[in-house]
């Protein structure tokens, strides 16, 4: 495809020879010839020099380049969009295969796409234009939206509901019981029925494996737009706000609500019943013990503000040293008594704890 | 449902109006009319003023209100029964669906349910009141119990033992090979062949895409009554004590021994080849590196004690302060001991260090 | 069997009476009459004493004992292969089960087995000798080699590659979308195709529920011998370098590359865009956000070296204790600056921060 075209596509400036033959995007750094490669970050403007990518997608205010280049006030926007010239993923055959397995009281929109082997249950609802791949199961009376698709060994348990245009990977489990358990006289301990339901609202993404548990009562809501990474547990009657991002093995706890544009980086876990507001950011495997504040970045287990804990783990190495140097003190000081007040008495017993 | 009605049912003493009519139970910040509330922990009876719920379930202990209301020794546990007696989960049908397929030399107790593309294999035992759901997989020569519920996707290996009433919920793995590996002389891997087994006694419940692998050589066993949550991964030749709770995320790694009544919070680690005693509480995150005591609760990545870890995590954010503390106090030991002893030669290399 | 066969099959120095009857493999600790005990470490030398194991398997180095034995160059993969003279896994049947759907565009070599509800996409190629287990899902164009064994329930999206003799366990999903997304001017998320794949090469093994998600550009490779446990995510672009060994819940970010013989211990995290060179290891729970040099052995969240993370947890449990003797040393050179030099002004600002 020439450059002119993709610049048309993509709603870009072009800058130099749209003629140029583009045959695939590429990093910058991996770039060759016929490669369409992108700088969306600063700090890979260096690389500009030596690519042997034909052409770049830079952003409205980088320098100028020799390179023939299209200019976007996102590019890495761009960049995605531009992918989507060159592949799409192979779409599965429209109908419902003869294997699967229908309750007759169960109602599929328009235009389905239903793989072998599906077992869908009694009542249910689904919508227009849905792509269920092989091994799907749907159990009892869920509802679902249009434009769905949902890859192989993924679950919908009993009355979960989905919104429009949702993505579910493989092997997404929505419904399952939330774990609630009253301790008993004895000790042991006693399952708490999980009598309420998921609801997942449009444009949500599920990685690969990631569990969202149904509540105890009411609901386990997942809120519009909201992308949720693989192995991802959400616990019973948590709340993901809209447009969150939730990065791989991320837990909830039962009854965390997360506002709208959090990020949890990946291995973040968070205790339950509290808030982290909206816009906040969670670095990697952080532990959230309580509130976190808008806009906030924070860090650590249990977490702290991220500035403060740079300092922190800049300083930890040198704990060790730093017990030396105390002990050291201690010492000096003493002499330093002893030498000019020698009346004084020091505390022998702090001592001997200090020296433990 | 009339509260009296629910008073009887549940053993419960009525205190008020026990003609006020019960549609569901709720959280009490959250209840309506309607609704029956509960209140377990102490720090939620500020909400009893306020609430709108229609009547409320208390400790013997709890203050009067004017809230129709039942006492109960254990309302947590009062809660959880009450929940029951306005849900009940959907019920697969009994039978055997068609597209099941049962090696002839499989054994199926009384009063199953086996739902579609269920697979059986050879020489399995199930006893009676099963239900399996859809696409279950049981390999060769498993035994079961009776009254178990198998959830879909779930995966039983070759010879795994389970006992009565176990409860899997979507995708568990029991019996997957364990992860060992021995050096050969090239420094590549040669794979262990797992030739022990798992066993899962009564009452356990565990959850969605949980995995329990097989042991090398004897068996890896969850004992009875324990409840693990979702996403938790079992190492060969573990053991699980009995009535344990392991939230969401917790991993153990070979030959970790759990007695009873042991409670792991979420994402927890265990090295293997150590013993975590009875009632011990290992709070989430943590990193446990070696044994624990009985009824000790133990934080951190590794552990310590509880409560020393709070002090420390309080510290934490100090240490920067500390460091830059402590640089102070040695320039100024330095200035006294200078000004008092002009001839002090002072230790230059070690400043250096202090400095670096 | 005898211990002479036993031997003569292992190609190992007989010592004592060969003509004693084994009846399997067991752990040192444990072993009774009938059993073959291990010894490959030498902290086990102890149990040799008090053992009832009938022989065992010993280093060349170790000291004589009047139990019969065989000596090894490397006990531990004599002991691997000693348990494969006792047990060997139950093999599926060889041939297509009828409820395989089988593309008719797909192609299946010699001798397969393929069970119960396998699903096999269009263009598909696989090689002589594989295992499918029911429940297998292969999307369109994979090709997979020879001798591989996949386990229930695992999913092998659209154009992946597979190796010769590559394992998975059960569940596991390799080539699910990687987690990519870019920023829209309203701040919602707009899903950046993943138009790579993954390759994963000869003598790999991974564990069940472990995910390896296709890259956004190119692919995500398991290079030759590395061996994953469970419930491990591999981001979209990394590299796992040969015989590298990942136990159960790490998580990789994007483009991370691991060079050969890299050892990762349970629920370590990687950041992305880093790469951990040859023969380093990460122990358990850390956190890597940088490179790591070969051969390091490195610890902690973030990750320093080994050595030092030990000092400085052992150092964590004092800081309370520190902060208190450090505020006493402030105080005591305070009193004498203040003793000494009355004239001295101290700075009242920098000490109430101290005592913030």
């Amino acid at each position: 495809m020439k450059l002119s075209e993709i610049a048309e596509k993509l709603g870009c400036q072009l800058v130099g020879d749209g003629a140029v033959e583009i045959l695939r995007v590429r990093g910058i750094d991996q770039a060759t010839r016929g490669d369409l490669a992108f700088i969306a970050n600063r700090k890979y403007l260096a690389h500009l020099k030596g690519t042997k990518a034909s052409a770049v997608i830079l952003g409205l205010e980088h320098p100028e380049t020799p390179l023939p280049n299209l200019r976007s006030v996102n590019p890495y926007l761009t960049f995605a969009k531009a992918i989507e010239l060159f592949y799409q993923a192979p779409l599965p055959p429209r109908g419902i295969d003869p294997t699967a397995v229908i309750s007759p009281r169960a109602v599929i929109g328009k235009n389905p796409s239903v793989g072998a082997y599906v077992v869908i249950g009694d009542d249910v609802h689904i919508g227009d234009n849905v792509t269920l791949y092989p091994h799907v199961c749907i159990y009892t009376g869920v509802r679902m939206g249009n434009g769905c698709v949902v890859h192989a060994q993924t679950v919908l348990r009993e009355f979960v509901q989905i919104g429009d245009r949702v993505i579910f990977q493989n092997g997404v489990i929505i419904g399952g019981d939330g774990f609630g358990f009253a301790k008993q006289d004895d000790d042991t301990l006693y399952k708490i029925v999980q009598s309420g339901t998921v609801i997942i609202e449009d444009d949500v993404e599920i990685g690969s494996h990631s569990t969202v548990d149904r509540a105890t009562i009411g609901a386990t809501v997942i809120k519009r737009g909201a992308k949720i990474d693989n192995l991802v547990q959400i616990g019973h009657g948590s709340t993901v706000g809209e447009h969150n991002l939730l990065a791989a093995q991320v837990g909830l706890a039962g009854s965390t609500v997360l506002e709208s544009h959090v990020t949890l980086a990946g291995q973040v876990g968070c205790a339950g019943h509290l808030t982290i507001r909206e816009h906040a950011v969670v670095t990697a495997q952080s532990g959230v013990g309580g509130n976190i504040d808008a806009h906030a970045i924070v860090s650590g287990s249990p977490t702290m503000d991220n500035l403060v804990w740079r300092k922190v783990i800049a300083g930890l190495p040198r704990l060790p040293d730093l017990l030396r140097r105390v002990r050291q003190l201690e010492v000096e000081i003493k002499a330093i008594k002893t030498h000019r007040t020698p009346d004084t008495v020091t505390d022998q017993k702090d001592e001997e704890r200090n020296n433990a």
